[in-house]
């Protein structure tokens, strides 16, 4: 893999699966960290049809409890306790869900080989879950039927690579370096200040992933989901149904479009999608109306930042 | 459809489902009766794909707690909510089973539109579960890690058909009709007993299928399983693996083919493969150096008795 973004769309279905469609799922690869986000029924089988690597999975996020999102999770749990995993899982969903995950291994007696940690979300406000020194990942909360958070994903700054010739023109000492790499200007032996940006490369733009699985439209998500790299929204529905989508809080794909333009993101990406709509043909195309970088959630796709 | 009885396997594998084999899953068209019994993850995608009908089912039979037998169920049974499902649905499951499923549901807050009929197996004794005028089913302790139980289905016996040229030449009245039908013999005017044989058609042997979904090797279970018309019987291992089959409570491919021997049953299906063996060829071979009538289960396979 090249890259340090990698995202494979497991399923694309809402609610039912179809004959072509899974669940929600997704395998993100994002600056090395193996991550999963929601794990519809069947989720560990598309894992090993698209040749992803199911032990590699550290953290996984559930959006929430319906069952769409999560009822894959028990099996890719289980499979990683009969395969061995020895290293720790990081968990993190809605508290209820260690509740039900309990009960189950209890009735099959499964004392599961690897540690299984949990981190619940808040469903009322936006919290940092998870932090390293490269990424960090924030849930917020989403309006839909039960409570639901979305996920963003976040590449953090890293240390600034100094130019070669500069090391040379400045006789910089490996004292000096670690400074600029730090983002520090450099003061020459003559007393000049050397400012940062002229000794060292200019960094990469910054990679961000926002995950949005089950709303309804919410214009005060723009905010959030400001000039992120990529945003998946659900579209659960066109705008033939949109009154549907209202009171079953989802969204349209052209409302789905509306929050990408709004929150100036780089590009969409959007699933969900019901099994009324065989060709989802109809989704971009709604979608691309309003906002032109759209792309569709589709089974074994890969999307590469 | 012809015939009464179309069984086809929805899950060959065990545990951890393969790149091409499911977990655990039969869909049973029985004197059409309608019938899953077990449910592993992805079984309602392999309705699905074999075009069987899903809203269709009536009965569902989980024999026992571990994952690889009921996954799928959750998922199944919300799917039928959505579906609008109407009739009745009866499971015949452990008690724990309806803690897990009612916890589930309260927690993705779903009432289910359709009337979900709990049967409870008794895990230390066989009983009858299930009987109308056409089936019974019971079912039967195995022997395993946990509670588990096998399920016997018997074709009851119907109303004899009654030859049209005894019915002139005996002069029957339509209420004599109906004590031959029910197998009484007949008395005719001049006081002679006519057998019923002779005034009825032979009856069709009555079809019987037995389902033992995880056993360790048990000789007992032959009584039980006498002469059935065909017997399902897992076979986790091939002999090469006598001392883990023992040790984790499965059976291997000759102990199926031995048990089938012992009950006299007519024929042989054997399912449930470690995911260790690649090729199940293995498997067949061995059980038919004991038992010829040996047959494999595959994923979309029918067979037809």
């Amino acid at each position: 893999m090249s890259g340090n973004f990698h995202l494979t769309i497991l399923g694309s279905s809402s609610a039912t699966p179809t004959s072509n469609r899974n669940p929600s799922g997704q395998y993100l690869n994002f600056i090395d960290r193996n991550i999963l986000i929601d794990c519809g029924e069947g989720t560990q089988s598309q894992i090993r049809r698209y040749k992803l690597k199911l032990t590699k999975i550290e953290h996984i996020f559930i959006s929430h409890l319906h069952g769409d999102h999560y009822f894959g999770l028990p099996g890719l749990l289980s499979s990683l306790h009969l395969l061995n995993q020895t290293h720790e899982v990081h968990l993190y969903c809605f508290k209820e869900l260690k509740e039900i995950l309990e009960q189950i291994f209890k009735y099959s007696d499964t004392y599961l080989r690897y540690r299984l940690v949990y981190h619940f979300l808040d469903p009322k406000r936006p919290e940092v879950i998870f932090e390293d020194d490269k990424i960090q990942v924030s849930s917020f909360p989403l309006k839909h039927r039960i409570a639901c958070c979305g996920f963003i994903f976040r590449e953090k700054p890293s240390l600034l690579s100094v130019k070669k010739d500069m090391i040379e023109l400045y006789k910089l000492s490996p004292h000096d370096i670690v400074k600029i790499k730090n983002g520090e200007d450099f003061l020459d032996e003559e007393g000049n200040l050397v400012k940062n940006q002229h000794l060292t490369h200019a960094p990469n733009p910054l990679l961000s992933y926002a995950y949005c699985s089950d709303t309804v439209y919410d214009e005060l998500l723009a905010e959030i989901l400001y000039n992120v790299s990529l945003l998946y929204h659900e579209a659960t529905f066109c705008n033939d149904q949109k009154e549907r989508a209202e009171v079953t809080f989802h969204s349209t794909a052209e409302q789905a479009a509306l929050i990408a333009k709004k929150a100036q993101v780089e590009q969409l990406l959007i699933g969900h999608f019901s099994s009324r709509y065989k060709d989802t043909g109809v989704f971009v195309q709604e979608a691309k109306a309003v906002f032109e970088k759209t792309f569709l959630a589709e089974e074994g796709k890969t999307f590469v930042l």
